[in-house]
């Protein structure tokens, strides 16, 4: 071998590009992942493509049909950041395809967990003496498509926490007041977060107290389902959030499930479902479980108050938490952004790992990866 | 003129090193400023000096004892942070001896704000025919020397707030539990603020608790002054602090100052002196001015809990905070790393600028400027 484009440098260039082309699905193509593919001969790009849509073709299949010399294909390699899949689904199987078109060489970034594929894309591949070469940014590869892999691997949704809050950690002054604590680069941002999130999460305190609608207005982008929960029922018929502008999920409790509340909720087109609660909270998990599974939510991001956010966090139930900093000082008799914890020693506290810091305008933006053992 | 050296980003690039040469006089010229100067000639540099230590030559002096060749003087441009002295102080005045070398040209970052200065040696030297340049590298030349610029314009020490919290907010978990909260990276940067503030304040209460020096052992560097707030006198007469590595000023209320425990504490070498109190508090403002009157101190660090960070805060008296912030969670019952602040209305709340975010291994380290309007 010893071909120039074996070199890490080389493949890594091209599978940057990939990632950029499957970041563009954002938002479109879940319950799937985003998928982003590069079609090289000789370090000219011939063909691109990725998944558009959810339903639509496959990453692998727009760029091979955009390669308009096939008698190059032969001599080609083919990047993808997510394994190709090996399954009849919507579509057929992206490894017969990239056979049957004779690639030389295939890059994967990282496999696919989806019980029918894991590794038996790579294995069709290479039973046709195709060369695969896989890991390749797989780390980057694996947190583009983070929520779809927990979503195949155990089958819950990724939860990301967002908080805006004061450096000292506040949401609202002693008064409870909490109106723009962050500025507008940051609410610009939560906007584009929202759009590319399957579902927004929130509680009925914070309809009640915000009447925020959850919608994509200060960007480009899709609406993501509403979720609210609301184990006593409390949120009026006539808050914003059901405007019916997008989807709505309501969860109550199972007592109120069937209440006449409730069915005035449905005639609005709002999905009620009932969960079982503890006689405070209604039971997270299975809240989390069922719009994994009934409804095919993969990723939630969750824009509450501390008490939600501390029930989630004590229930190990977050994966990410996107803090939204404003150098502003609301003090101790200011409203946590996080709930109590009730932790008796430092050591039992969640232990997570910043990943990036950057200005929004006068705030901080700072992400963490939250970890439980 | 056209002349090369005129260029801005040729002064700024000699002013850089001015200001990186005046920071090795960290911790070891106050109450003076630190001040860095280069002489160069057709762009190489052919001198340089700084201010070394207190009492010891000026910045000028010792760039201009460092030329081998006397001869080039007049042709010469003399880079300084701070504008040189007109006036007899401990050593005659830079300007005269600038202009008795026949330097062609000055180039100073900022105006001494000291009285028998401000702006005189600038003007003495124009008088003499030496062709000024003002404001280069401005901003970074005031922030350099900030303590001494605030003690020459309101008689003020600078107060900067040091906080070790979660990225909630919190400095010890619900059961008071506060150990390890930022890891080893941030405590050797906190070692190395000491070295360099003039005093480092703290309370009988975080004495009592944790026994802390206060002194530099996790970095080179000398040991700050010692300054202990206990209005009450609490604080054991065999605590740490008390162990005579480096001066230590008590002060308490002036109800206690001629006590038999401020007796004892005198004769272990501790200076104890008394401030008035409002029955909570020692009155702030008047020990501040003090420090800075009496003591000679023109940056002071505080490293205290939060209910001294919050009164600093309330009277206005906080320059800078410093944030290392660790990724943990210790939640809504967490102990707040600033006090209450009594907050009616988020417009209420004190106003600040984020002026940097950086890894401090795990930890982020945040800073920012505090405004008050
Ligand atoms: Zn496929
Ligand atoms: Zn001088």
């Amino acid at each position: 071998m010893g071909h120039a484009s074996h070199s890490t440098a080389r493949d890594e260039y091209y599978m940057h590009r990939c990632l950029e082309l499957a970041r563009k699905g954002a938002g479109l193509v879940s319950p799937n992942p985003m998928v982003g593919s590069v079609i090289v001969v000789e370090d000219r790009v011939v063909g691109e493509g990725f998944h558009e849509r959810y339903g639509g073709p496959h990453a692998e299949v727009n760029a091979l049909a955009s390669v308009s010399d096939a008698s190059l294909l032969p001599s080609s390699t083919l990047y993808v950041n997510l394994e190709p899949c090996s399954h009849y689904g919507k579509t057929p199987p992206c490894s017969d395809l990239i056979i049957s078109k004779k690639i030389r060489r295939v890059v994967v970034g990282c496999l696919d967990p989806h019980e029918k594929v894991a590794g038996k894309g790579i294995e069709k591949l290479r039973q046709a003496g195709v060369e695969v070469t896989i890991g390749v940014l797989q780390r980057e590869s694996e947190a583009l498509n983070e929520a779809f892999i927990k979503s195949h691997t155990i089958s819950m949704p990724f939860v990301v926490l967002k908080t805006a809050q004061t450096i000292d950690g506040r949401i609202a002054v002693a008064s409870g007041e909490s109106k723009w604590v962050t500025g507008a680069e940051s609410r610009r941002e939560v906007h584009r977060m929202r759009s590319v999130h399957d579902a927004v999460m929130t509680t009925s305190s914070t309809v009640i107290a915000d009447n925020s609608r959850l919608t994509v207005r200060h960007c480009e982008g899709r609406n993501p389902v509403r979720v609210v929960l609301d184990r006593l029922l409390r949120v009026p018929l006539s808050s914003a959030i059901f405007d019916g502008e997008a989807k709505t999920i309501l969860y109550t409790s199972n007592a109120l499930g069937s209440s006449e509340k409730a069915r005035a909720l449905k005639a609005m087109g709002v999905i009620v479902c009932a969960a079982g609660d503890d006689g405070d909270f209604l039971d997270l998990s299975a809240v989390l479980k069922s719009l994994h599974d009934e409804h095919a939510l993969l990723s939630i991001m969750v824009e509450a108050g501390g008490t939600l956010a501390g029930a989630l966090i004590r229930h190990r139930l977050v994966d990410r938490i996107v803090w939204f900093v404003a150098p502003k000082l609301f003090g101790a008799d200011g409203l946590g952004a996080v709930g109590s914890l009730g932790l008796q020693s430092v050591d039992d506290a969640p232990v997570m790992r910043f990943s990036s810091s950057r200005f929004l305008g006068n705030d901080l933006c700072i992400e963490s990866s939250v970890f439980f053992e």
